[in-house]
């Protein structure tokens, strides 16, 4: 079977201005290494750079994105020049074809080795629903929270690659009414859909990253499901924040998206009713909002769809605000946005907020309910951004299902 | 110049029955690699091992510790007795004097590749204290302190070794009796003094870690500085927690004490009043608490004396709790114990407590005043625990000194 070319339309999500990154094996060559994702094939691309006699060629042959995304910007632009060239030039069509795998039998790994995984909590609608949610009555935004992207910490080791299976955790939790806490597997398991952000290269200790710098430091962009325990998360947040409720796992989508695909989705941020401090003033800086389109399926049912333009902190301030005290960065760091909600109630990134913590019901196609997920359940969030010439760049997907607790 | 023999004295805090692991570089030779303390020298480790031929001289031919810390606690027995047999028996002598390196010709490193950093809250007497400085007339604790180790992530990418220098972190904070925050170098930088676990061997993502399993699990222990930006902390924590009030920079002692070297400093945890939920019930289990004596030097001027045995949560308690949730381990992870505070007003493990949030000043031989840290201070955390007959196994020191905020 010789592999279509090009080997995508123009409008595949997956078209020639995406080229995703990933880590891929397939059952005849088990070892990890590099592809891009081109329409329906993934592109084996260390074969190519060899064969091609790429400048990048070591950069390539490598079983994670970390050596490339360290390499800086530049060297991601000529690479990146260089997959076009491949893909595009017929002169290279015979050594290309070879390499291009079906996409459905290639395996996708986590693309990069984390660094540290900080996760964000910028939708204004997000933190709004679950101030209202929790303190009814109160004002729903803490004070700080419109003069600082508010964020946190969370574990690095637990960030799987998309189709992970995800065992529902256990833990503590009290119960409304009783006094003291019970121990068992979370009766409120919930998403968060998220945008991920990847930092390539790193800083020096002490050094903070200001606004403009973004670019040179964020390779790109991947989805990310903050799955969360909200019983276990209630009990324990007070006075140190989220700890086991997020721990258990995080997603990742399996491809990252270079930011120079990203290009045309690029739009001004929400209009801000509060001066940010200037090292996060981006009213002259570049860049501002990023316009996916986020889609959220629950047992492949669209259940929500989050505009991520209406984040009220963009990713450039967050990276800004991450390392103003001078924390380094280091290759693979990832940071995600906080769940994306929109304003509208369809436009909600968790569950939490689309049922209104349990008190409304989903209601599924084959008419099971829902509030919070089931073993069994599959959660899928994709996502996708303008490109050129009306085209639309594909995020790819996260998904993931639940799986029983463990002993 | 003759390293003596044997290296040192039964009763040195580096003496035969404590053989810490780090990893050191020299002028004559840069390459990082494996060395033990041995009373006022290194044993270059690697070297020895082929020259004996021993079965683990890959793990011991390595820039860090993690593929030792990896392969497990028999393999960490055996090398111990190995590495005891080569500093003891004469027949050794000729090959392992060679390799004995003066302390102060030693330049130490990170010691291990640190995966996650969780930093728990597990002093009652620091807990209760801070509880009293920010909610004066409330509970001390919060509700949820005697039924779990309170914990967090922080950032392992800024996990430095003992002497790196710490620059004053900038940052947002709200100065009291004003409506909006200003930016600026951290006001009330502080220091927490702690103890640090060292993860050896991982576990499979959706496995809990039981009580029993902790010494299956931990390689050993460390002393841990986490700096601490208090003013930063007060206005970002509610409602995610601590986040760049902690981020910019935690320090690590140089040398990883294995919990083989402390099997004499175990005691008995302290009463507790809740009965803890089963998978952290201690009572039938082993280990309890260690009996590490702490001080804090400001200025070479010691102000304070924490007693770790005090602590509320022990280390087996916090690593069954941070994976009760099915969040799984890897070599390298460090989980700290929070501030370690005592009883008494002079056993306090940070200036936030001991000046009683800058009420009381701490006067320094010098006659200067302190009520949080300055540019130019020095810190340094050492502790030890007891050993067989009478001795004291050191754990070494952190330190580091405060230097001005960078841009």
């Amino acid at each position: 079977m010789t592999a279509p070319w090009p080997p995508a339309p123009a409008d595949h999500p997956f078209g020639i201005h995406n080229l995703p990154y990933g880590i891929l094996t397939t059952t005849e060559d088990p070892a990890r290494r590099i592809g891009v994702a081109i329409g329906d094939h993934v592109l084996d691309v260390s074969p190519v750079a060899q064969a091609t006699r790429s400048d990048h060629a070591v950069l390539l042959d490598a079983p994670n994105l970390n050596p490339l995304m360290a390499a800086g910007r530049s060297v991601w632009t000529t690479v990146r020049a260089e997959i076009t060239a491949w893909l595009t030039d017929p002169d290279y069509r015979d050594i290309v074809r070879p390499r291009l795998i079906p996409r459905r039998n290639a395996r996708l790994h986590l693309p990069f080795e984390v660094g540290d995984y900080v996760d964000f909590y910028s939708s204004e609608h997000h933190a709004g629903n679950v101030g209202s949610i929790f303190r009814p009555g109160g004002p729903p935004l803490p004070p700080n929270w419109k003069h600082l992207p508010i964020g946190y910490h969370g574990r690095s080791g637990t960030v799987v690659v998309s189709g992970t299976d995800i065992v529902r955790p256990s833990g503590q939790r009290l119960v409304p009414g009783e006094s003291l806490p019970a121990y068992g597997p979370c009766l409120r398991l919930d998403i968060e859909a998220e945008v991920g952000f990847v930092v390539g290269t790193g800083t020096r200790f002490g050094d903070p990253v200001p606004l403009g710098a973004f670019r040179d430091h964020v390779f790109g962009v991947c989805l990310v499901n903050d799955w969360s325990a909200r019983d276990i998360q209630a009990w324990e947040t007070v006075p140190l924040g989220p700890f086991l409720a997020k721990s258990f796992a995080t997603s990742v989508s399996p491809w990252v998206v270079p930011l120079d695909a990203l290009a045309h989705a690029w739009v001004d941020p929400p209009a801000r009713d509060v001066d940010p401090l200037p090292y996060l003033d981006d009213r002259k800086a570049e860049p501002g909002a990023l316009d996916l389109e986020i889609e959220v399926a629950l047992n492949h049912h669209t259940i929500s769809r989050p505009p991520f333009r209406t984040m009220y902190w963009t990713a450039a301030q967050q990276l800004a605000h991450m390392t103003v005290n001078g924390a380094s960065l280091r290759t693979g760091d990832l940071y995600a946005s906080g769940t994306v909600s929109g304003p509208r109630a369809d436009q909600r990134g968790c569950l939490l907020e689309l049922t209104w913590n349990g008190r409304d019901m989903i209601e599924l196609p084959d008419g099971s309910l829902r509030t919070f997920l089931e073993d069994g359940d599959e959660v899928a969030i994709t996502a996708s951004a303008p490109g050129p010439d009306g085209t639309r760049v594909g995020l790819g997907e996260v998904t993931g299902r639940v799986v029983p607790t463990r002993g």
